[in-house]
């Protein structure tokens, strides 16, 4: 099972005051890039896997889907997630991505934002997506970026001749981290960039775009400190169709 | 034009000493995850690009390998490789990458081995690739890892704490690198590993296969500084398919 950090009062706490907590997708940087990679949402049926407050479900609905099934594990989340929905059309379910279960071909599109690095078993939870997503429908999500999540002390250090760089190891060493972000003992599964694919592909799916995200030239001039994401990445969105 | 280094006589000199130079491909670390990813060899027709000595197009060959045409730059490469094959089946053309023109439909698969580095437009070298290989037919290349290629300063640092790291910046930004490996100014071309995913997407490839490789316990066993691999990837290996 997934650990349910955001229900922990203070991680939640912490994160609700992220400005993608307060301001929703557009508080994102990488939110354009992503949307880049969604299909039209005119008439689909959409799943949100680890949907937190629901930005991304109303979103969606907004822009024309037939209806959206939020998932997530937080209690906290889902509930201030169904306070600001008002439409019969975008649901919301308490599920465990480790253990979940979706319908076969009930959906056109699977959605994921930052959730799935939470997920121990990503194999079977993509094996789970793949059943439940229609031939020709599509799956895209963002994930911690493995270069993020690898080092086993992650931050940045600057080294005696000045440079600041980001203090690689481990990157081939898969499974636990456990982080000290917002709260104590954050535990992610960091995976290599080339294991998730393999994953993907041996569930069925055919990879479409990896990205792995920068700012854009208009982002860093408005926000300098986000260039370090050049140096090295933080997110990492993938698209594939099924 | 790709950078002809391997025709400088100091950088040759010192390739030759190599332990894939004098062994062949079981000199090569990374083969066995490499040969993993070849479709069986008999009656394929072979392109292999970048094939400096040639070990691979003769295994190729006597892994029944139909024929096979082996592409470099450096006539040093060359002159070896046609010394050292005895078989009218196993031919060698001088080639730059950057500039290469293939037959349509000629081959079964193309491999290349830690070329592609080199290459400066990889998007139009894909695009000739596809032209080249019949539908159903493979691509299988190894490259530097990008981790390994993109710092401003590559190369192991010891932090204050004892922790042995490797620095990297630059992740995300692509471009030209000059490194002096071998001999000074060897220029390579750093792209994310995104990129180059999607540039074999956008040429028409279906992924297949991304490893990030990382040396065998047993590889470890015999070679302990191999271990190195586990804390930042040196070998990128993908497979696809046409």
């Amino acid at each position: 099972m997934a650990q349910n950090i955001y229900d922990d009062p203070q991680f939640f706490t912490a994160y609700s005051q992220f400005r993608r907590s307060l301001q929703g997708l557009d508080g994102a940087a990488e939110w354009p890039a992503l949307r880049a990679l969604l299909p039209p949402m005119r008439g689909l049926r959409v799943a949100d896997l680890g949907c937190g407050f629901g930005w991304f479900s109303r979103w969606a609905r907004e822009a024309g889907a037939a209806e959206v099934l939020g998932i997530d594990v937080s209690e906290n989340m889902l509930t201030r997630a169904r306070a600001e929905t008002a439409d019969a059309a975008v649901r919301y379910e308490r599920g465990d991505l480790d253990a979940l279960d979706l319908r076969e071909a009930a959906f056109d599109l699977v959605h994921s934002s930052l959730a799935l690095h939470y997920v121990e078993d990503l194999g079977r939870l993509l094996k789970t997506m793949h059943r439940a997503i229609v031939p020709g429908g599509a799956l895209v999500f963002s994930i911690e970026h493995p270069i993020y999540m690898a080092p086993s002390q992650p931050g940045w250090t600057t080294l005696e001749d000045g440079r600041k760089v980001w203090p690689l190891d481990d990157y081939g060493r898969e499974g636990r981290r456990s982080t000290d972000w917002l709260a104590k003992g954050v535990v992610k599964y960091h995976r290599t960039l080339g294991t998730t694919l393999n994953l993907m592909i041996r569930a069925g799916f055919r990879v479409a775009h990896v990205e792995e995200w920068a700012p854009s030239p208009e982002q860093i001039a408005a926000a300098p400190e986000a260039a370090e994401a050049l140096d090295r990445p933080i997110f990492l969105l993938i698209a594939a169709t099924r």
